[in-house]
């Protein structure tokens, strides 16, 4: 038994190709809807309420594409609209803010930093799903909002990022974290500036591979899986900007974005 | 003869309240209504034809507070949407591109550079306009994505911002261009670190004080001058970092952000 339906992937724009990646290299045989809300986008600067309305929009668009399960692949809607969309889909919901925080407790010796967008941060949502496992989890966090935009300006591991690295990452530096979540889609780009920041005895844990194992298992337990794979990237804004930041993140797939209209 | 209808403003953001700043210095006895459109921005980073679709509904919503003119305090609006929106509005439409190429234009010896956002510079907006009015004028142009990042995060005499400019503006250095077009209202709040990085002999030319010059003598022409001043402030997302950077742009105004609900 097989379950033809795409896997849905959402996303405020197209950092969460990350976790695309991760879950193509663990479920080759899955076929893949990803949408990025690229008119829209950054959602992490913006409202809960506005980061909820474009979520519920988006969800529903998709749920239009028979998805068999929705990966929310934006921390910030993780984050913020999490009930919401479960709420407004009748499939499984699969956020990257559960299956970070479990990750990084299983390696934590007990103090866990956590940096985001401003929304992701300001929710709180990293801290809350932490000690809900572990009340006794020390957890320090904070926003890094020149991040996304060096991570799409294609300054990886440019000298200019370290130097915002090294600021911005001060708080968990010198063995004030063992273990810190980059909860951001973008930010497994940026790792080697990160991690030169922190020290290399800090785990970094990235959510898109957090989530890909979450969503493989999920598959196996529902008895899911597909056969014959295959991906289809759409977006709400065709820049040429974000083409080119696709084939940045995916220099492996034949990247060919679709354009849609999000009916708003 | 007075004329009491308001002045409207339309910006992506809140950038425009640097518009918004000089247009009270110049015409105090006006009302201002500025609208922010930041549940969408930065439309920056965005395609024309979802910068055309946004403006246009923008200034229907405007069009609705009985504006006597519309302000396009947006470059990325004013080099993409501005004959879409001259068709849609009655009132006359003042933009950003035309004052600030007339501005460059009396200063300059012959080489101008344009910066601004990457859909401003795509636009070739600046570029169109210059040499509409001087076919021989030199020009040239750059994106530097990083400016409105490192604007919104308070940066705006930062080290990094230096080692940024720096590197952004490397074509525009050493006598390169004599007179820089600050393309986009964030700019000019970057001006001590965007003025060391070219030299104190390149003129640069803000686009605020520009239109606020063209609007000053539209009103007078007209005969459009009203009475009793006032603003308002209207945003479509009201996240706390827009109230900030409000407050850091405008610190002699009380700032008092207003929710509105664009139809969509």
């Amino acid at each position: 038994m097989t379950d033809a339906r795409p896997i849905a992937i959402f996303d405020s724009g197209i950092g969460g190709l990350t976790v695309l990646a991760a879950l193509r290299r663990r479920l080759p045989a899955e076929r893949f809807v990803y949408l990025g809300d690229t008119a829209r986008l950054p959602y992490g600067t913006k409202s809960a309420e506005t980061v909820v309305r474009y979520a519920v929009r988006a969800a529903g668009f998709l749920a239009g594409h028979d998805a068999k399960l929705l990966v929310v692949a934006c921390n910030t809607v993780s984050a913020s609209a999490l009930p919401a969309l479960e709420e407004a889909m009748e499939v499984p919901v699969v956020g990257v803010v559960a299956p970070g925080a479990r990750t990084a407790l299983a390696v934590t010796h007990g103090r866990v930093g956590v940096i985001g967008t401003e929304s992701t941060v300001a929710s709180g949502a990293y801290g809350r799903a932490l000690r809900a496992l572990d009340p006794e989890i020390d957890v320090v966090a904070r926003a890094c909002p020149l991040f996304v935009p060096l991570a799409e300006e294609g300054w990886w591991d440019h000298p200019v990022t370290r130097e915002v690295a090294a600021l911005y990452l001060e708080p968990f530096a010198r063995g004030r974290v063992d273990t810190l979540i980059l909860g951001c889609t973008h930010y497994p780009l940026l790792r080697p500036a990160i991690a030169a920041a922190v020290g290399d005895d800090v785990r970094l844990v990235d959510s898109a591979e957090a989530v890909a194992a979450e969503v493989e298992a999920l598959v196996a337990r529902r008895e899911l899986a597909g056969s014959g794979g295959g991906v289809r990237l759409l977006v709400t804004d065709a820049a040429a900007r974000i083409d080119r930041i696709a084939r940045l993140i995916l220099p492996d797939t034949a990247v060919n974005l679709e354009l849609v209209d999000l009916p708003d």
